[in-house]
């Protein structure tokens, strides 16, 4: 009953699960929260956020200004990649009411000699009270003994000064000072987390030859290439030595010939595990040369990690409590029954209810060691079939050591589980884009990420093909819709991905299935990437606009504007401040023109239907003018399936 | 980590901010419970609800059944009017996981020989493990024992019969046992909290005499009128003594006449403040002879509990630290600047920072001492003036030494603020009924009542008039107007109230204001309920239907149908079963005709759109069919401005 806040701290935005989980942002990046603040009677209230990284004793304090209804709305701006705490504070604003009073008797002819006393029994009574600076205070001091003197007409005119209310703003005593019951959590990540764009390679198919093996000296040759295309992410799968019992052969098969390599997801062998480079890509010097080549290209590497094990990986004999057996002595196998998979077995995280410590911290290890190899990025494959409480300690203990070291979680699954991913920990996500493809899943689907809780939990990662997502579309698609598939997933999402063979347009599936036909997974490739048709100058041109615009650097400043074409997918992505302002209108259909009206958002710049403004064709490179809100069209997707228009902002040159 | 849930447990509804405030329900009602409840990988996994009143130390178990989408829905039925308990446990139900996988093998025609081995172990894994009653564990014990002797077709046979997955639901060990994070609160109220009919009136208007006072005698003879009408709750503005200084006039005057009664809410004089009876009204004795024979009408008495003092209540001298001074010694009256009310000054619950322990105790045993006299229904005057920690704590003091006192917050201020009380522990609360006049308002404002959280935490009690409150509507509205604000309050709200004169369409007021001319708030009155044009008919009625149609008696289960033409308000209101299931067409327009053709929900029925359906008049009294789905209804407001049917279930006679 005592401690109880006087003042209502309510509806705290962000807050996940009550607090279970944090909010996610990245450093240098306002962070806004939203709470309702409200007190008994006519009494005027005031409210802070406090926030600090941590481990860190001292709270900051960041105002909140009130909105509308009782909403009040602030931000601040961490620095640290690190974990924060944020919280909520309120108190009755007895000066601030006090003055509001004072007014309104003022106006309305009423004596005010008592209400003045109290005024300066307001200001006597902060002194002493511990906030403000010590010139603050003093001054204070100074200025109750002063009014104390003082008459009335006097009191008037230095206590209803701004410059008495923001002194008493900042050394005043906060009556009923509130704290929100709950201490947030809130996970700061570097910029990479929420904005990179990936490109994907298998490093054993870089020799151009499919009879040589490649090495990572293939691959560094291969680094002026994915840097040229603008990438900032080069993701490796896995680079470990393979098993070869029950080896998979080409497209799959249970009969492999002699001399395949096997899918490099069946990670160990008697030459190593998780902890060990497939002797036929080369030594860690070769590795470590190649992660400082790229990082000279401007490229950070990624790699897989594929906590399932071949038969043959040396943790099997090492530490048989950490496998499932069954009663005939023989391990389990990965399964969906009735399939069972032969190449790969599952750790298990728990006998029984027990969780068995060594696995986790073995498996942490691994993480550990390549991050002491240079790797910062791991793309986690499956981690939905691992258990939860696994990836929230894993993720967590390797970041209080390693605060930049990026996870994304490759969860193809039910809704809810994706998102718990991401609230346990994870700071990517891959989506459901590649299944999204007509103009209102993709609405409804963006709507669903920018505008309700995931927006602060869960960045996805649109990835446009993987080695094991040939999309439907694009086996009929054709160039234009491997164009603007690129294009959408570019810009729609902070962090977007493109896994080789898409830039030209590779689209050959196994029969009915989202399967590419002679996979990389199973056999060595040797792609050619300058044959004619490449899309490669779309990829550089997305990548360019990314690096330049700053409205592609966030995520959640979508607007879907009206384009009266169910063909067309139409939207803008802006900065808060309109500076940069860019308009997409991308076709759906690659086989056919599509011509539309459609609304240019001149009222998002308080100008008139009818009014002008400057337009930069972000693709061709020329400007022009619009006069009027609606304007016209066509697409043909065989030229260029998409138009890119940046809005000059008409209120001054910025 | 080693304690950490393996299956996840998220999104529990109802749960009121991160479990700090309790949800709402009704003793005898099924408390509908859902959650998101998933596992890691391919595994089963089954969940229940535990719940408790508070204080006991065993939880009881209710089961949750899967929705889609990982959804789990289930209920429970509290009995007992007090505190609950409730939260969720999950668990990777291996058993079914394991029938599963045999299933799919076996019909796969995969070799099951080792699965059926590991069948018998989970058998003899559950063996002691604690579940199930004495019985289930002998024939668990029995069971695990035949099968390790049985062969593999008596194996499969007896472990994957029903009654084998039956018994190890019931005894079975429940791996990963997974607890939510939070127990949550419930409040258990007796069912006149949820549903009750009131009837407002100020006893010393009742002697029939305005030279005359009032007396509870007088009260008890009116008795049978308010009975007659149907209504639950009698409901009494303060009945204390009233203070002399500054006392009030015929229409809110500060020029009193000698004999003027002064506002019932100036509480305490001389002759005693909060527990003392005003003299005129009677004695201690008449009051209880008041409250038996309102008992033996079907009546409850429900009291005014108003905080503010007159200037001559007696803690004034004997309490000087439980209210604000001025710097010249004066005592400070309630105001809202630059209006002073000077017959009230306003209890203080906090001296600065410090609440005042003796103060908020003193408030509590006025209720205390008002259940003593047989009253557990207050309506709370203005509760959002005071602070909301001491009405938490006084709320929960009551309550938990009288669970079945139901209070009322007549607060009309910022709807957050309103709902807070709500949460705070008010168990009905007024609304903005009176405000809600249009179709859109009034379908908006129920779609928020009844599908947002505010379902669990309040309780709406749409009042049609109030002291203070006449309706501009109703100004000018006429009687029929009168009619269909009634039947709305009656039927949209599983409370409403009624204040005296409304059935004689009582409508002037106090020129441009929502205030009644000649207010029974500044003097007495007689009021003459038989004159012609009253709407008693229509009461009676409605309370009636409210006692005889289950429909009625729950607050959520409103749907809005169909009906083309703004003027009417269409909607159906129905029990889970069906079995009750009414239709209203109020018409808001009390002037002019209206008709319209409108749906009638046959698909409710899983009928279609060209069946008949047998439906009675509730309100002519005669039955009849409609044959299809769309029909036609005139609404002449000076006829009848209202039609209520009850369609009756053609799946068989109910």
């Amino acid at each position: 009953m005592l401690a109880a806040n006087r003042v209502a701290i309510e509806g705290v935005d962000p807050e996940i699960d009550g607090g279970r989980f944090p909010a996610k942002t990245v450093a240098g990046h306002p962070f806004v929260v939203e709470v309702d603040v409200f007190g008994d009677g006519h009494d005027k209230v005031s409210a802070a956020i406090l926030w600090r990284p941590k481990g860190v004793d001292n709270w900051d304090e960041a105002p909140l200004a009130p909105l509308v209804n009782d909403r009040w709305r602030g931000h601040f701006v961490p620095t640290d990649v690190m974990g924060h705490e944020y919280t909520i504070i309120a108190w009755r604003d007895t000066f601030e009411s006090w003055r509001e009073e004072v007014a309104k008797k003022h106006n309305a002819g009423v004596p005010i000699a008592l209400e003045l006393e109290e005024g300066v029994h307001l200001v006597r009574g902060s002194v002493g009270c511990g906030r403000g600076t010590v010139a603050e205070q003093a001054r204070l001091a100074e200025l109750a003994a002063a009014m104390e003197e003082a008459g009335e007409n006097e009191r008037f005119a230095v206590l209803m000064t701004d410059k008495t209310a923001a002194l008493m703003r900042r050394a005043g005593r906060r009556a009923n000072l509130s704290h929100y019951e709950r201490i947030l959590s809130l996970t700061v990540d570097r910029k990479a987390a929420a904005f990179s764009a990936w490109y994907e390679m298998m490093p054993r198919s870089q020799s151009g030859d499919v009879t040589r093996h490649g090495t990572f000296d293939d691959v560094i040759a291969r680094l002026p290439y994915v840097a040229g295309l603008g990438f900032d992410v080069l993701y490796f799968t896995p680079i470990h030595p393979i098993g070869t019992t029950n080896r998979k052969g080409r497209n799959n098969s249970l009969t492999p010939a002699p001399d395949d390599p096997g899918s490099p997801y069946a990670i160990g062998s008697a030459e190593g595990g998780h902890d060990a480079i497939h002797p036929e890509l080369g030594t860690f010097d070769d590795f470590k040369r190649l992660v400082a080549a790229a990082h000279d290209h401007g490229l950070e590497i990624a790699l897989d990690y594929a906590i399932q094990c071949s038969p043959d990986h040396p943790w099997i004999k090492a530490h048989h409590d950490w496998f499932d057996w069954r009663p005939d002595g023989s391990i389990k196998f990965a399964e969906n029954p009735p399939k069972k998979y032969e190449d790969i077995v599952n750790v298990r995280f728990y006998e029984g209810d027990r969780p068995l410590p060594a696995l986790w911290r073995a498996q942490r290890d691994i993480i550990l060691f390549w991050v002491a190899h240079g790797v910062k990025i791991f793309r986690v494959d499956n981690p939905h079939t691992k258990a939860f409480p696994f990836w929230e300690w894993m993720i967590d203990d390797v970041r209080t050591k390693h605060p930049d070291v990026i996870f994304l979680a490759e969860a193809f699954t039910r809704p809810k589980v994706m998102h718990r991913l991401a609230k346990i920990g994870f700071n990517q996500s891959y989506s459901y884009f590649t299944w999204r493809n007509t103009k209102a899943e993709l609405t409804e689907y963006m709507t669903e990420l920018t505008t309700t809780e995931k927006r602060h939990t869960m960045r996805v990662n649109f990835f446009v093909n993987t080695p094991d997502i040939n999309p439907v579309f694009l086996q009929t698609s054709g160039r234009p819709g491997f164009q603007s598939r690129l294009v959408l997933a570019a810009s729609l999402a902070g962090n977007y991905g493109v896994y080789n063979g898409y830039e030209i347009c590779e689209w050959e599936p196994v029969p009915g299935k989202e399967e590419y036909l002679n996979s990389e997974k199973y056999e060595l490739r040797a792609w050619n990437f300058d044959q004619p048709g490449n899309i490669r100058e779309d990829i550089a041109l997305m990548n360019r606009l990314r690096q330049t615009h700053p409205a592609l650097q966030e995520f959640a400043n979508i607007a879907f504007y009206q384009m009266w074409n169910d063909q067309i997918l139409y939207y803008g992505k802006r900065t808060a401040d309109l500076s940069s302002f860019l308009l997409f209108a991308v076709s759906l259909d690659p086989h056919n023109g599509q011509g539309a009206h459609f609304e240019v958002p001149l009222w998002e710049f308080g100008l008139g239907d009818d009014a002008s403004i400057e337009v930069e064709d972000l693709v061709a490179d020329y400007s022009f003018t619009w006069h009027g809100k609606v304007q016209h069209v066509y697409i043909d997707p065989h030229q260029r399936p998409y138009f890119i228009w940046r809005l000059v902002d008409p209120r001054g040159q910025r």
